[in-house]
This record gives structure tokens, C-alpha cells and sequence, in this order.
């Protein structure tokens, strides 16, 4: 891991861009494609990219009580804790309504509702992610929505993995179909015959996912679309090298682009920390995608204070950003922009994509400045509602149709001064 | 303006694309200009648009004093009340941060905090809106935002509108620009040699300032693209035709892609309406843009029952809905979606969009089903905080590590065991 001194013009300096011309064009074909021909079209591009011919999309009872019967009851305990923590944590995320009285019995206000229908993308294929479908689901649960739909690629003999069916079972989802990709978007945006239309799609996804819910926005709402994993660890000579290493690579084994990076007040450990790295890369299940990572991205940053450190990383707004010094919760006080904070050497990374219950869809690409992790506002809605009585209206319209005019909107004066009393004045 | 009969199928009907391929091209030219050559690009962007040489981008404090010493003494007091509806209404809105103890000592939580800056365009030209400025600084105040800019291009004088600037001096507002079209939108997102750059950029304009903000979207925040106003009102027969006729073209007289509807369950109210409507078309100042709205996109729908009306407003999800019927409180309990509802016959919209308190910034094209009117929320961010003792790590690391390696991640494994206990076991 390439160790350097830490320079005013530090950024995460990864492209920005997603996907070429002709994945967007694929995804558009497949996204038209859907919303003409519905389950047809799904069914033709279930058997082309997931090699699957599906009589029916949906998961059915039976397979779900399948997978549960199948499944490891400690692993079972664990996704239920692990449920538990994240809705305690959500619950205290919902929103009330509001109202504020104005004089005469008007009154204005804030109506706070759930969205009605949500999809969730869980990505599949390979690998199981039922953490995914706690992350997503619990939170849309807390904001009261009724209809929460998943939908994930199957594998070769058109079956979910039981993890994902298991984690969808725990929170009472039912309806969950065996597609994926852009026409699984498709389907949640413009609906088919067999599947409703939702109003948000959220959830991760490979590149032609992201593309197609980039392409839908507008017709649904999505979240944001997340980019590679980042991890930035503050750490000086109080830390232990091999843990700094260990949570830096896990970050990297996710993908060849994330972005793992070391900020330390201490050359020997900088050093220290890339040879623990790159020992512990060579017994890495995934050295190979870990490995592209740390050689492309990952940086080991060396300072002269620790508040250089603070100011660099309010510039990177890094996704994660773990503490590891001898006084962790001042530094965590001083960092303005971080999707997630860590605090001290026991609070590792993945305690947050599992267990904890904070959320682990958080902002990527230095996109904390302003982003949140998903949370329960994430499936709600607001309304305002506007009451003026006689008497209110009576004593305000006259300012109103004056800011009106000032703006040359004259129709908008008259709207509020047709009520009567200007008829009475006789306004021509 | 037409009378139909209601239908199942019904929608706003409007075409969804913004701006063609040659604004696209301009657009993203003026951009990638601005963000190489900064001030200059911008000053010679304002000449050839704005026809107007800048010496000096930033309005001055003389100019802000002149335009206050010029202005209306009861507009500055109408201005003054509404931005104090305004803030009460948005102070409700305020978040705060909250804290969820684990055993142990161990805590997990969700900081809110303000964005640090954050630029609003209000759109300029011929027309001076000041209540653009109360609706996008107020709720950025409230949220605590330090750093808040005004942009807006100029006349051919170079000067901005008097009640911009008042209103903007009101708020206490200093940081004004005089740029406008795609070249503010440019300095705001990437800076220049005398413009810092915001983390989120607000406000209407037209066009070319709604393509360059969905082009910056990602290196800043923005806030909704606002397309068209719409209103729907329902009505029965207990309205009054020329109130209604008269709030229809108060949206009416916006845009000529604005859309004016109302839902009725009386043929004859439809009928008198239509021909209100007429009447009061041929005096109204913007005649031309109201008329071809209501041409175009203006519909009278005639319904059998209240029943139907709601479950086709909550179709439209329109921007604005007003209720005039008996029973407007109950109505507007039976409606889901909608930006703003106004109930009861004193509630004409023009008091939402000027002065009751709520925004006037509200979610258009039936986004209404998952979108929300502009907010406190939108210029605040969060960060979830996890802080773990060794006392709870080392209770649920083995849950931790178990999830993680069903998820075939074992370099999260690896790092959250990293911490000691699994030392001490010998992992290899």
C-alpha cells in the first residue's frame, strides 16, 4: 500500500462515471422492452441473463417454509438480533405531523405519511446478502409502508439463496420475486401483469441496475446510487497495526474499486500497517479483487497534526471513517462530513454492516457533505396543509395580492380577492 | 376549457423531457468553460446572455442599502410578515440528533447537522421574485446553514430587482451574485476565483439552469427539478364558480405548460366554471400564457361521486389541491397525495404561495406520490455514530463474523475478530 504525505488537494480521485454507451443502451431496450410487453419480456431476458425459464416470478409459500426449515438456527438468532438492533435504532427516526395555529381557528400544518409501495433490490447470483434486505426493509417498515416488494436474480435452478428468503421472513415480506437486473427495475417501475408498480426502488445492484434506476427516476423515486465502497481509518501510534489493516482490507475484498485509506500522524506505523496489509492480503479469500483496491486506491497518508488529518478528511466525506487514536470521540467531535463514524478500537467496520443497527447504506464518493445513510425519511412523504377561515382571510388578502403584484402575477391577486370582499368593492 | 367526463385512466398527460439536445450541448460547454477558466468564462457569458459587462460579480452593500431606502414601506412590512410566517412554520421542522445506549456503555447514533453552504438561484430577467428568496433561505436558516448564496442574473444594468435584494436583507443575506443561467449554476458547483463553491444548489429557473443543475447533480446536492405548476381543485356544488375560475387561472397565468383542472361532481358547476373561466381569461394581464394552458392542459372532469374524485386525485398527485365542497376537512383526510392541500373556500393558493407559512416549493408531476415540499430536511445531512466497548465487541463478534461469512465476506470476518479474543484463540 503506497504511503505518502498528506497534501492540501487530497480527494478520493475515482472516476465518477457508470457504465459505457452500450450497457446504456442495452438498459434502455430492456426498460422499453418491459414496459410494452410486461411478463413476456421479463420472462425472455430471465432465460437469456439469469439462464432461467420461470413459469412464475413470484417466490411461493412453500419455498419460503422451505428455506426456513433448511436454514442454521444460530445464523437464524443471529439475522433476528440483528433485526432487533436495526429497528430499535430506525424507530426513533419517525416523524409526527405537525400543525401550527394561526389566529381565528386557521391553522396550517405538515401531514407526515409512508410511502404506499416500495420495492427492494437485492442482489444475488453467487452470493447471498440477507443483511441487504434488513438494511432496506426495516427502515421502510418503521415509516409505515403497507406494501414492500423484493425482487432478486435467481440462481441457475431459479431459486433464491434461503439467507434472503429467511431475512425477508423474519419482517412478514411476502411478496418476493426471482428477477433481477434492468427489467427487474423495469417491472417495479412501470409494473407488468403479474407485478404492481412501486413507488421508490432501493437497493444495490451491479452496473445495468444502476443505470436503469438512474433511467427511471423521475417515474419512481430511488435512493442514491451508491458507488464503490470506502473506508477512511484515522489512527495514530496507539493503535494496533494488524487491526487497521484488517478493517482496511475489509473494505477492499468488495470490489476492485473501493477505496481504502490510512491517515496517521506516524510514519513507523504507516509502515508498520502497510506490511500488515499486505501480509494479510496473501490469506484473503478475495487477494484478488482485494488486492486491485488497495493497489489502485488505497492510500496511506502520512500528517504533521492531527488536525491536518480532520481537515482532509472533511474533504473526502469518506462512506466509513473509523478512529483509532488515543482520544477517538475529540477527533469524532472535529469531523463534520463521514457517512458513518466508528469510534475507537473495538467499533470494527463490519459491526456496522451487520449487527449494530445503524444503517449500512450510506454515501459514497464523497457525497457525505450532503448525503445521509438511508433511513426512515427515506420512505415517507410530507404534505402541507393550508386552513384560513373567513376572518384570517379577511385580514391577510390585501398583503397577499400586494406581494402578488409585486411579482406581476396579477391573476394570483385576483384568485385571493375574489372571495368577496373585493366583489363587494366591486373590483372592475 | 374542456369538460370530460371522469375516466379511470386519468394523468397529467404532460411530456416529462426537459430541454432539447442543443441546450444539452450548450449547457454542458458552459460548464466544463466555467469550471476550467472560472471568473473569466463567467463574466463573458453575462455579457453575451445578460448583455451585461461586470466589473464586479457581488452585489454591494451600497446597492443593498439603496434598494432598501427605495422600497415600498408596506411591501417591506408584507415581506416581513410572511418571512415570519414562514420561519415559524419551518422551525417545527428543526431535527435533532439522538443516541441509542447499548449495554456497557456502548452507544450507537444519529448526528444532524447543518450543510456548511448552500446557493439559491432566483430567476431574474424582467420579473423580480423575492418570495423565491424567503422559501429557499429560510429553511436553510432554520437548519443552521453558516454559508448561504444568492444568485441571480441581472438586468441590462447590471443591477438586481429592489425586492430581491430587500428580501434578501431582511434574512440577513449578503453573499450576492449577479450571474444567472448555466454559468451560476457552474460557479456554485465548482467554484471560481472569487465564487467558493456550495454543497447544494436550489431555486427555480429556467431551462438551462434546470439542465445544469441535473448535470452538477452528484458533485452537489440539488433540490427537486421543478417542472410546471398544476393545480387540481375539487368542487361541489356549495362552491362558487368565479372562485374557482379564478384560483384555476392563478396557476394558469404561470407557465404556458401549466395545468389547471377540476374535479366536479356537478355538470352544471363544471359548466358555469368553463364559462367563468372565459370570462375572466380576456381581462387577465398574461391572457396568452394562461389561455394556452388551459387549451392545452386545462380539463374539467366531471365525476359521479366524491368517491371516484379522490381516488383520482390521489392518481394525479398534483402539485397544489384546493377542496371547496361541504365537507373540505373530510375530503382532505381521504386524500394521499398531493404537494399542499388548501381547505375550505378562503384557502385560495395564492396565500400557500406568499404568506401563510408553508412552502411554495412543492413536488410537481405527480411526483407528490413519493416527494416532498422543500424543507428543513433538505439542508441538513446525517452521520450515524457506532461506538463499541471491548465489553460488547467481544459479546457479539462471533454473531458479527458468522453473518458476514454467510455472506462470503471473509475479510469482515477476519477484521471484526481481529481484536484480540480471536488473537489469543490462534485464528490460523
Amino acid at each position: 500500500m503506497r504511503i505518502v504525505s498528506l497534501s492540501k488537494d487530497i480527494s478520493l480521485k475515482r472516476p465518477l462515471e457508470m457504465g459505457n454507451a452500450e450497457q446504456m443502451k442495452t438498459v434502455k431496450m430492456v426498460l422499453a422492452d418491459v414496459k410494452s410487453r410486461g411478463d413476456a419480456a421479463i420472462a425472455e431476458y430471465s432465460e437469456k441473463w439469469d439462464r432461467v425459464k420461470l413459469h412464475e416470478f413470484r417466490v411461493s409459500t412453500e419455498e419460503i417454509n422451505h428455506a426456513k426449515a433448511n436454514f442454521d438456527a444460530e445464523l437464524l438468532k443471529d439475522l433476528e438480533e440483528a433485526a432487533h438492533n436495526i429497528r430499535v435504532f430506525h424507530e426513533k427516526q419517525k416523524r409526527s405531523s405537525y400543525q401550527v395555529d394561526v389566529e381565528n381557528g386557521s391553522f396550517i400544518g405538515q401531514r407526515v405519511s409512508p410511502l404506499d409501495a416500495v420495492g427492494l433490490y437485492v442482489p444475488g447470483g453467487s452470493a447471498a446478502y440477507p443483511s441487504s434486505v434488513l438494511m432496506n426493509v426495516i427502515p421502510a417498515q418503521v415509516a409505515g409502508v403497507e406494501r414492500i416488494v423484493i425482487v432478486s436474480p435467481p440462481n441457475d435452478q431459479g431459486a433464491l439463496p434461503d439467507a434472503v428468503l429467511v431475512a425477508a421472513s423474519i419482517l412478514g415480506i411476502e411478496e418476493i420475486y426471482k428477477i433481477g437486473g434492468a427489467q427487474a427495475i423495469a417491472a417495479l417501475a412501470y409494473g407488468t401483469e403479474s407485478i404492481s408498480p412501486v413507488d421508490k426502488i432501493t437497493g444495490p445492484g451491479n452496473v445495468f441496475v444502476a443505470l436503469a434506476k438512474r433511467e427511471v427516476f423521475g417515474v419512481v423515486a430511488i435512493d442514491m446510487i451508491a458507488g464503490p465502497s470506502e473506508i477512511a481509518i484515522i489512527a495514530d501510534e496507539t493503535a494496533y497495526a494488524d487491526e487497521v489493516a484488517a478493517d482496511l482490507l475489509s473494505q477492499a475484498e468488495h470490489d476492485p474499486m473501493a477505496c481504502p485509506i490510512l491517515l496517521t500522524t506516524s510514519d513507523f506505523f504507516a509502515h508498520e500497517v502497510a506490511h500488515e496489509v499486505e501480509k494479510q492480503l496473501t490469506k484473503l479469500p478475495r487477494e484478488k479483487i482485494a488486492r486491485a483496491a488497495v493497489e489502485k486506491f488505497g492510500r496511506i497518508y502520512v500528517a504533521e497534526t492531527m488536525e491536518d488529518i480532520v481537515e482532509a478528511v472533511n474533504k473526502l466525506a469518506p462512506e466509513h471513517l473509523e478512529i483509532m487514536t488515543s482520544n477517538p470521540q475529540v477527533v469524532a467531535q472535529q469531523v463534520r462530513h463521514a457517512g458513518a463514524i466508528f469510534i475507537g478500537r473495538y467499533s470494527s467496520e463490519p459491526i456496522g454492516d451487520y449487527f449494530a443497527g445503524t444503517n449500512h447504506v450510506l454515501p459514497t464518493n464523497s457525497t457525505a457533505r450532503f448525503s445521509s445513510p438511508l433511513s426512515v425519511d427515506d420512505f415517507i412523504k410530507k404534505t402541507s396543509i393550508i386552513y384560513y377561515t373567513q376572518e384570517t382571510w379577511l385580514q391577510h388578502a390585501p398583503k397577499i395580492a400586494r406581494l402578488a403584484r409585486m411579482e406581476g402575477l396579477e391573476g394570483h391577486a385576483r384568485a385571493v380577492e375574489s372571495r368577496g370582499w373585493a366583489k363587494e368593492m366591486d373590483q372592475s
